[in-house]
């Protein structure tokens, strides 16, 4: 995994893919699946809904810390087993083989297997809307990687993979942020 | 278009794909492109990101009402058009050769040209964050409508088109709400 400049990693999260979202709760590692997340600003900010029903939410509001990880198509089964079980009674990496890997500035881990990972700082926690703000501090993404394809989830139990890619930056010219 | 029960309706925004958010501010109606959306709850609950720099945000901080339309690929030219001229100086409607149909709830209107539309009332504005927290009051989708596909942008000028749907119902059957 290369570092990937800030400015880009909203583009990560953008296109609105099912992520993992790991935690450190001082002892060990856990990870959740999480649908509702979306940008709040390019620096980048983001939010995901999430909330006291999630084991990781202590973990989350504790440290203030978590990376959220960008998994592809062929990743699905391991995404969605993480989403039905609970860090409560499980070991979520080892159960799901995945790899976990240290940061460079919180202690949650990256996920080795990832296309992409965001290292993040809880800046804001809106209690009365179940949103978590985050900040993303580092950016990496597995740019060798050859399956780059995300999934959406539909949330009726089916999910939709990345289609074709279509190109409107003349016409956007606009709106894009420098640098991208 | 028919309408789709209000249970299912967050179905269509889970995916993250890009919506149009139409809002009517006494006099005219409006619609701006909105990428940055995540879903709150099943009843369904929405989060938009938008503020003052949204020609839009005066009605729809104003009226507290607006609807989410959202469009499939084959309108992307319209989608990119609309998010990149105001409704200060433009009549987007007439602009961008769209429908504007009456709901049954809000004055915002509907867009007949769109896939699914759903009246939304503004419940909450977290300004801190600029997000806009809608509650979905009546859902409709043109199941007839031969084009499905919708559109989901990366940030940077390009849109990833859905591809294809995997099932996954049975691994994720704990987490599916009824009647789904």
């Amino acid at each position: 995994m290369r570092l990937l400049k800030l400015n880009k990693a909203f583009t990560l999260m953008e296109s609105g893919p099912v992520v993992l979202v790991t935690t450190h709760d001082g002892e060990k590692n856990n990870i959740m699946t999480i649908s509702w997340t979306m940008v709040l600003d390019f620096t980048p900010v983001f939010a995901i809904t999430t909330g006291e029903w999630n084991y990781s939410f202590a973990a989350l509001r504790g440290n203030k810390e978590c990376v959220i990880a960008i998994p592809t198509v062929d990743m699905l089964n391991q995404v969605v087993g993480i989403g039905t079980c609970s860090g409560a009674d499980t070991d979520k990496f080892a159960k799901f083989k995945l790899t976990p890997v240290h940061g460079k500035v919180v202690r949650a881990p990256l996920i080795k297997e990832c296309l992409a990972n965001i290292e993040c700082k809880v800046i804001d926690i809106v209690s009365k809307h179940n949103i978590v703000v985050l900040e993303g501090v580092v950016a990496y993404v597995d740019s060798g990687r050859k399956e780059k394809r995300m999934v959406h989830a539909v949330g009726d139990g089916t999910f939709i993979v990345d289609g074709r890619k279509l190109d409107r930056r003349k016409l956007m010219a606009s709106k894009i942020p420098a640098g991208l």
